[in-house]
């Protein structure tokens, strides 16, 4: 009964692909994998153009982009969202590590298949291909390790490790082969030992020491990279409160972090993000975007309509 | 009736372990995954030990090492080669590099995924901890590259590509950031035909231009992997044939090449020995190695006995 209800939706929301906003939005507010698929099915024998050429295109609105976003696979949005991250790279440019680093090993390993399927290219081979010096060195690792996912600590490490971070930080060599090996290749429990070690022997968080230059580009995506290895979701929480504090507010970087978080870690985002700012995501979301954009936005992230 | 009379040969086996070679090879030589796994749990109930632990003890012969390598599975099989590489690493150790440059993309995330279930680590981990210098800068992403595994060539990519390597070959900086990029993250099809641009413009085999200082071990390494990703059967070849002509046999290589590659291009390999060294492998390795040994590699080899 109720596939065959959500398949006459989803016909209807295609046929009237654009003029039924409200339909779209209910049922991808769902979030339901195989709803999203049929969508995408149907997007592509009623338009004869498969979604991610359309998301290739200017998109007219925000609100096409958060649609288009959603309708595909996990793993096909992380590929798709990387490949126009090298294309359009520059040192400023986070979003390679935000995939890199927040994602599961396993859920990487998949992103990097989707990568080949659609691409017929290797996400590493991209990155390498537009990236120089300093970035490259560390973004290419980045997004090619397959780390351990187990909770397996080695405290001897974790202290031997901590220190060579130090010496490495104090001597100011950023970029060196040691800081780049611990953080691209160990697991997120490792690393967030090594990190406690430090702190405790130390002092200073890691990051607070990584801000010798805070115009520095390759310290900012140094940062990036511990914080989204370490506590994605306050990584998260950031992203969204600069986009939305902005003049004009970024929606670029809302509707991402949005579509691919929705499923995730949201709702500990929200709550970080209310902590933080004094005010609940969705309030900071209505009085920063409008209509439809609005309404999906707010589906995404759980809001309950009063 | 088949699958009882092959448990009932693999219980026999595994009570008489060390006294029942004949059998051993018989099945063994079979190659049947599905009754190495069941050698495998036979014998971690008769001796309270798994076949990898086994693997790491010092071995009393060679007999031993070559079936306990066939009884793995080949992802962890060549999980266990790395390791031990990782852990045995010179710069004149060639295995992680032809593990690397050998396996298919997709064999290399799953020797990756058994190494995480086996060594509660990433292989890159390990490789990136116990190596150095050019040496990591190269072998890093080779064990961490998931190459595109498709035909698609870029041939103006190839030319511009071959330049890049000859500028950089006749500069000398064979560790540079390009020929690493290169070797580490294109496809397979993409360096051949990059290889063959290189050939077609400038002359030389690129193989042939890396060879200017015969006895630096970078530049060896280097070749290697041009080697095993470009023509996997002539490298095989030259191993076992340095194998074989070594004063005392080098049986490490001899037991490890006909172990990984007896299921797969053994037979490619065996004709290439032979053109190449005016004898059959078969009759090479009868000169070289005796007993159980020589039994179990030449029915691994196909050898069919008159």
């Amino acid at each position: 009964m109720l596939t065959s209800l959500a398949i006459c939706m989803l016909l209807n929301v295609c046929v009237g692909w654009g003029t039924n906003e409200d339909l779209i939005i209910s049922i991808l507010g769902r979030r339901n994998a195989s709803q999203r698929k049929l969508i995408r099915q149907c997007y592509a024998e009623t338009y004869g153009e498969d979604l991610l050429k359309a998301l290739d295109k200017e998109l007219s609105n925000d609100f096409e982009r958060v649609v288009l976003l959603l309708a595909l696979d996990p793993p096909e949005r992380d590929a798709y969202l990387a490949n126009e991250a090298t294309k359009k790279w520059t040192a400023s440019n986070r979003i390679l590590v935000e995939i890199a680093c927040t994602r599961s090993p396993k859920d990487m390993i998949l992103a990097r298949e989707a990568y080949h399927a659609r691409f017929k290219k290797s996400l590493e081979e991209d990155v390498a291909y537009h990236t120089k010096g300093d970035f490259r060195k560390l973004l290419v690792p980045l997004v090619s390790s397959y780390r351990y996912s187990g909770d397996d600590v080695n405290l001897h490490l974790a202290k031997s490790e901590a220190k060579i971070l130090r010496e490495k930080i104090t001597a100011k060599e950023y970029s060196c082969d040691d800081i780049i090996r611990i953080l691209t290749t160990r697991s997120r429990a490792q690393i967030n030992a090594t990190l406690n070690q430090y702190k405790n022997e130390f002092g200073n968080d890691v990051n607070k020491d990584l801000k010798e230059d805070p115009k520095d580009e390759f310290l900012t995506l140094l940062r990036a990279a511990v914080k989204c290895l370490v506590y994605p979701e306050k990584y998260f929480e950031k992203v969204l409160r600069l986009a939305i504090n902005k003049l004009g507010t970024d929606e670029g970087a809302l509707t991402r972090v949005v579509a691919t978080r929705a499923e995730v870690d949201m709702q500990t985002i929200k709550e970080i993000y209310e902590k933080r700012n004094s005010v609940p995501l969705d309030k900071a979301i209505c009085k920063d975007t409008h209509g439809d954009y609005e309404k999906m936005l707010l589906t995404l992230i759980g809001h309950v309509e009063e």
